[in-house]
């Protein structure tokens, strides 16, 4: 088998998602997200988060996810606001569109959206009586980590639900690789502090060791009327919900969810290293499991033979950026092996 | 555990999935469709359907499948046709609409479409200058078997696509429940059959023993174009694609998917005797793993304690229509135990 | 020239319209329907209607203020009832459809939708746990008068809103031809009552003397949020609103609105009897401008070249329902001349 | 009245327009667009365009005409390219996304866009195989003149039109103010040569002497099936078309619309004068009949209650950027009162 750090999706399920999974196959269960397994989870990721209330809803995707609940609770004169470089607003082909909302973009700094930046764009459009013509902000759309590995502080995301808050727009955060930014060094964002800090935001699984699955929160249990049928219209329902309800039931038991991150984080600390040996510039400071590195076009084409990557997009007209991802999966072994590669 | 009639997607996976799910999990593997057993179950189903060229498409869901394809097929001014008892015009919470197309209804006979009324449509509306002002037919959704578990005949579906085909319309057959309906008695539809004779079909997962996943099939390779961007738009594309792909492999291996069909249709044949011998009235004739029969009000209020089952409706003032449902996994003493309760 | 009565929309505007647009041309004014015109015809309508909070906003045409009204007041998950005549069932193309939402039909009786019904409809919809899986009713759409000339007496749309408010629906009726209603023999409704009763409205201004215009009524005020934004949004927004703003404060001064009923529905009393006389029987009993008579289509060939009409549909295989309108322009020279035809 | 450069669609009809409605008012006529003066004008754009087999829709607006075009033209899986300073992009409350597409945004040059940017993106765009999980282009949109008053030469357009072809994207043009750019000084451009290189435009109407209507034109006769009931479907379709087909054919009678062009141009040129004179920066070069100068924010608040134009947004702490707008009004004594007012 080629060696691969081209993505967190690659792999197969975590063995105890898989064991219980097996275990639980025998039972006839309630569907549509009324299994015991999907309420066990719910139990485990509202204790988590420190949040009682807690709605909590499980889709299969990421992209539907967003689009789901992004449609669920704009107007529809309103769009969502979020940095140029928003999985919404890259690469998620238009979900968010089809659902008749335009994506807002605002500079993006290592992936960030500047809280400064978020407070005069809504200052300046709430103050403006042309507005009447243009797309309202009705929410702010972050990733956690973001799409290139970088994280927010607990004070910047403090900062930018505050100003949401005032303007009236809810704040909704991506957290489709969520296990690897809350073990990240240095971070000091914790669930209950997400479940504190934001109007909705989701906990991935697909990239954090299941086969599928994200659970979506609504920490204060706000979840917009008939948020089910319109889980079900946009196709995002699952009829064997206990599919995403086993897998999240085992993520959550016994703090799994939280070593994984663990793992995959300090099996990217080695990774970092390897890289930085190798003699490749790093394109950003990403702590979580997602590594940027500018690699000469020559080289990318001699190593991709040997290990499989993600060329990013060009660097400059001789370099590429390139994308080296850890997960739950990934072992030492692996890293050895790239490292007889690439030194 | 008590006893369970109520659906075909209450229990967990088919055992042969779940060994080929354990088997293949240690493995990595391209994702979004590019994997090697989704690549293999293509193969499989297109053998299976005597369609070399077919494309397929892995989605999660009925509903998401249905609403992907007819937003795929349809142009902006184009609605679908269906009868109104379709999945589509009754249970999918506005898939449809939403992507800006009109569900069009036609009169139902046994749940199906008639094929004579269909073109008297069809010629009406082609002949009228008024219809600039209307919804332009753009297509024709049935279910085999049907949402009332009947069946069309190889020659009404002929007639249908030879009326679709006539007018320009596509036609398309949603097969949730198809591995039932081929296994049904008196049945002269095959998989060939169907790939000759409509413009696009899927072949049901979740309900024939799959934890989720329906194949779709563009018998001709003539999908639109893009279709894997539309696929993703939807939010219907799975990155760990393998969770279908591996489930398909194995459910056209040694012809399981039949033999899935042919258990159910067995067991709903003991079925059919035990709820005449319960002196029910059958609410229609259903050949397929889906019986309707019509139960006194208070009988259903005694008998849901004790076994579950759907109560699909009213039938009149003191009696509703309820449905028994069979699956891959009845077993012959579930059967006896809901002998025993009803007798 | 031919005669016609082939519809309400084939004359030019009315010389008192004209005269005022004429008068008002040279002068500047503001746009987007802050113009004096707009604000002083609002005024005329509030007192018209005793509606002195009424929200009022002025569009094009009728196909594009029901879809812009509807996607404005319904929820993602909400539908819109009609009876299956309805015009946003029938002839706007899938208007109400492309902003995502679903049009239910209930059966028409006369064109009408009956209260019973309706709440039938309501009552076991949401008494029924499976609705989650349909599409929610979310308000009642009605025309006053009907697509077929019919009208409601002031008892049944009082039924209905009660209905509507008692399951928190919103009523919403289309007055395309509301001056040809209000000035109806046997009618009780009046514009005050109609304020009262239903939550929006529309005064038909295009097929009641007008270039082009529809006033958009929220008569308690209760518009929703960013509604200009909306009909921005659906490319309804006038920029030189006041086209629309000189024609309704026309037709609000003195009573023009009425009296440009009464003559339509004076002249419709002479072409009934014409009709009647010509041996034709009528299709339905219309108190309004539209009056539907049943032809051999062997008469219907011969009068076509003298005298344009509107076949509306076979009646059966030897004739055809035939429309006969008359409007605010129609003379008693021409209803002389079609009796010389028909007589 | 105070005198008012706010903007070209402040004033009423042209005298000629007016003369024609009121001359033709009395005729009746066929609906939808089957009136003899929509035939006669398009008779006479098409050869004033030299483009004999065009195809001609009337539609009522601008921000209309832009959403029912792009949403005809691009398929599901495409969005519209645009310059940032775009109409679709900022000023039409995303009436492009309500149709379910994205707008593409590139740097404005100008407020144009720049064919070598556009060529790179494109060429990036469709040579990168994660483009499958992006929007895709489908049409470029460019304004002529531009929402700052700017043109693009023929060469610029004739080389973005190359473009599209190259990569299979439309091009589409909207001309709101086209009347005002085919007179400019320095401009070659011109109907003929935009009906041969783009696959749509729109003659705006509007803005530029009718009370309301845009023509858009398919040079070659190639509009997308059905685009009638698409037009009718998006609300876009007039009853009384006459009103804008009388407008039409007056305004494409003996050069009218040309005429109002050159008039708009020879104001502009005193005004720029004026402007320049009382000491004004201009915040760009308009060759056309929209100004755009910067003031102190102060001298804004002195002037407004003295003469109205638009204040478009903040050039820096102590300075706004000003719009004053000529039109086919504007006349040489409001000219003579403005510069009484500023010098």
């Amino acid at each position: 088998m080629k060696l691969s750090f081209a993505s967190d999706y690659n792999n197969g399920v975590h063995p105890a998602l898989l064991k219980l999974l097996t275990e639980t196959n025998g039972s006839q269960s309630e569907s549509y997200g009324f299994d015991e397994w999907s309420e066990s989870a719910r139990a485990k990721i509202r204790e988590a988060c420190q949040a009682p209330d807690a709605y909590i809803s499980f889709l299969t995707g990421g992209t539907q996810t967003n689009s789901t609940l992004l449609s669920a609770i704009l107007k529809p004169y309103q769009g969502a606001i979020c940095p140029t470089t928003g999985h919404i607003a890259v690469h998620e082909a238009g979900a968010v569109e089809i659902t008749g909302h335009k994506v807002i973009t605002l500079p993006a700094h290592d992936a960030k959206l500047d809280a400064g930046e978020l407070e005069r764009y809504l200052s300046d459009f709430f103050a403006d009586p042309e507005s009447e013509h243009c797309v309202w902000p009705g929410a702010v759309y972050i990733s956690f980590p973001t799409e290139y590995g970088t994280i927010y502080s607990a004070a910047e995301i403090s900062r930018i639900f505050e100003i949401c808050r005032h303007y009236g727009l809810k704040l909704y955060i991506d957290g489709a690789r969520l296990g690897y930014g809350l073990a990240a060094k240095g971070n000091d964002v914790t669930l209950p502090f997400l479940a504190a800090h934001c109007d909705c935001f989701y906990i991935g699984g697909t990239k954090v060791g299941a086969l599928c699955g994200e659970a979506l929160v609504f920490p204060k249990g706000d979840q917009p009327e008939h948020f089910f049928s319109m889980v079900k219209q946009r196709g995002a329902l699952l009829a064997k919900s206990r599919l995403a309800g086993v897998q999240f039931d085992a993520l959550f038991t016994d703090g799994l969810y939280f070593q994984i991150g663990a793992h995959a984080i300090e099996m990217a600390a080695e990774l970092k290293e390897i890289l930085s040996e190798a003699g490749f510039r790093f394109y950003n400071f990403s702590p979580t499991n997602q590594q940027f590195v500018i690699i000469p076009d020559k080289r990318v084409r001699e190593l991709l033979p040997k290990v499989e990557f993600s060329v990013w997009g060009k660097y400059d007209e001789q370099s590429s950026i390139c994308r080296f991802v850890t997960s739950w999966a990934t072992t030492t072994e692996e890293l050895s092996r790239l490292r007889g590669i690439l030194l």
